[in-house]
């Protein structure tokens, strides 16, 4: 069995032949194990009785991890490079929590990062097509930032300000203890989920309250506005990119199975 | 009368005449009786007081429902090709709770998904434009199914993450009592529900809260924008499919707007 | 001063004089009063102070609007055609539960019914511009009403379904007293209204909210997506009509103020 | 260094230079330094320990915000003209609570209004990108105001008889205190926010509340669309305002699609 530095590089880095994707799968089922592992593992009854197990496959994962993580460092063509890398820091991510265990209490919980593993590994799934359709929602998503992030500076100058009125209205003997805590309760009716944990009783706090859920309801339309005309501005864009244009009079956007422009008449070449 | 074999399966799987359509509405009727009675049979003062009748309603209908089933295999060309459709499926779950209720508590209620039969009826109406608009929305949200789960996936991730953050801040002592009950209050959260059976009481967890209730109300804007503008392009294809058609060629489906056909080059009248 | 009866007749049903005005000016002075003391009325610490006031004003607004019913059957046309309009109907609401206050309690609450008249008195304020907006919002409505009845015949079954399901997992003993109130729970869930009035215990109960959360939180998607696609379907089928159209190429949709077609470059007649 | 009039007040109203922007930045910090002070001074355990030093700074603070204003005021050609604009109302409004904290208690929690004067200092940002996209959420907001007024209209009818079926049938034993109270849960419910804090305990409310929040979940769909729809427009516009030009007549803004002039029917390059 030829085990080259090169051969072993191709193994870990690709999945276009057996034994890569094979590495893939076995990563891919090590991933998911042990983030069930943590998640079991915080159930008080099941801990109490599988505890040792847990503690035993959730090492045993951290040192596979940690050794697929040299292997990364000693096979990639520049260390420092793959280390820094997005992949890199969150590759690390997924087995320090563990380590750090000995120092912090609970840390090991946050093993659960390594659920961003996966979008190494999804790949294997040959998910071309997803990977097209992710694009998509990517260059909708950075196209309309701008806006969002304009948008999220609007909801939060009205979070202050309503927070402020709130906790001048109700008061601490409401539940409005101070104003971190009114941004917090006009944070939760805004956005329509409404806890109920912190409640206006008084009429004037209630027409208030009244005042920002319509405004939520209301402004709820102005990201779906903007990601949608986003969204379908950019298919446009994609079926302008895939047609063709007459020679003779420039109409652009032409069907690539049309044989003659419909706007000139003219044999398109 | 004519009671052949052939006259029986027109009467049953047909409804464009008078037999077949005074079938499926005494069924229909059968239908709405049935699912009335399991949800009346619930409310315990009512069961009190009839739940002798609702008893023998209840069998005296899975009984007619058991004799039709039959009849259905019996009549249908292929016995097997009928029990595993989807159809056959359904038919047989609205009959098997009810004699499981022999050995299973409470599997009675399960009839009312008796209510999934309503779908094969609902043809009695003539709903010729429902089906066709429900065709459009089939369609719409088959061709949008792909982004849809990858949101889902990127939900789920978040829910795991922000779940166990939760748990690790706020802990046992506030409700949080393990992971999962950390990402059952996460989807409570970033789908804007909010229920308040589970809050955070601490400053970092309310700080957290609002920034899953931020991105929940943020997000929310992805799957309809996904939704609207696959909409649009279904409905632009549909116009396109009603297009002209070329004289001189024959070519289907021009674009109105066209001055020359895109098949053969000549002027359009 | 002119009184007859064609002149009545004009102050009464027109607007566009001095007269007729003054009358929609006074007729919403007096809606807006009427509905604002039935609102007082029902305030407890206020009904206790003034409650003398208000019964003597709702009997003068009650009396007057009687009198203003009687002058309208008088007035137009036809008697019954005019009492069995829409406008009637909602003119006749608007008086009778005063009147029914002798026999059944509380029924002069239901007075703010008068607050439909107010769809016959914006008249005055010269809507021009809103009355072909709600045009706009009515069509893009109508032309997509039968996908929302689909759609919604499709959430009741799935509250029927999960009502059920619930009431089985979680019993009577978390609240879940029988099917309607477990459909009342789902309708609650799905909507993401969350009361937090009855939520599940058990983490089977709270597994399947989860899933029926995540449903709700995607499925606002598809009216979104439906009301969105027709109103610019609707957007642009009134641009079309508003274009000329080109008698050279048949090019249909130009700009009124175009010269030339864009299309086959002809002088536009 | 000069500190003419004329250099003063390009100073204070521009960021075109280095002293200009060196205003405003010390002017941001200042504005989000009096925030913070005003949001840790309302939590008790911190005020007890810095209350001093908090005072000190908010004074310090107002003292140098009046300073600025009466500086804007003598350096703006005409004083009347800069005090009556917006931007005018928003500096005063961040000086007087502090002022009146003399007379009425917690008055100087409203200095969080300091947060309106952000949109002053952006523009050292250099945010002309923010500015472009908040003039295109500007205008679709505006040309969409007339549909959402109607629409709110709308909504505030269904809440007021909403409001006041729930109270009576379900009454002040059931917490629905008056017609008021009613509104304010209707709106809550409605919304989708759904506190919890009042909840129909008859199943005749818990009907009519389920009709709500279906009607509340479709409903959302309308002020989405509308808003989409007109995104979708706006959009379109600006990229006729893009178009291309006429070589032969000069006319702008033509459709890049076009074949011929459509001012003087000259073929297109």
């Amino acid at each position: 069995m030829d085990l080259s530095k090169e051969r072993l590089a191709h193994i870990v880095f690709e999945s276009n032949d057996r034994a890569g994707k094979t590495f893939d799968i076995v990563l891919l089922i090590m991933i998911l194990g042990s983030i069930l592992v943590a998640i079991l593992d915080s159930v008080a009854s099941i801990r109490a009785q599988y505890g040792d197990i847990f503690l035993v496959l959730e090492w045993l994962f951290t040192i596979l991890f940690t050794i697929e993580f040299f292997l990364r460092v000693w096979l990639s063509r520049k260390a420092s490079g793959y280390i820094f890398s997005f992949y890199g820091m969150v590759d690390l991510l997924a087995i320090l929590p563990t380590y750090l265990s000995f120092f912090v209490m609970n840390s090991q919980l946050l093993t659960v990062v390594r659920a961003l593993r996966l979008l190494r590994v999804v790949r294997i799934l040959k998910l071309g097509r997803y990977v097209s359709e992710a694009e998509f929602l990517k260059r909708s998503l950075r196209s309309s930032s701008h806006k969002i992030l304009l948008f999220i500076g609007f909801i939060l100058t009205i979070v202050l300000i309503m927070g402020t009125l709130m906790f001048i209205i109700e008061g601490p003997e409401n539940g409005f203890y101070n104003i971190p805590v009114g941004m917090y309760w006009a944070i939760v009716t805004l956005t329509t989920v409404g806890f109920g944990d912190i409640t206006p009783s008084t009429p004037l706090g209630q027409f208030f309250s009244s005042v920002i859920m319509l405004l939520g309801y209301a402004i709820i339309a102005v990201p779906t506005g903007i990601v949608s005309s986003e969204m379908a501005a950019q298919r446009s864009r994609q079926d302008e990119q895939r047609g063709i244009t007459c020679h003779t009079c420039g109409k652009k956007g032409l069907d690539p199975s049309d044989s003659y422009c419909r706007a000139c008449g003219e044999l398109l070449s």
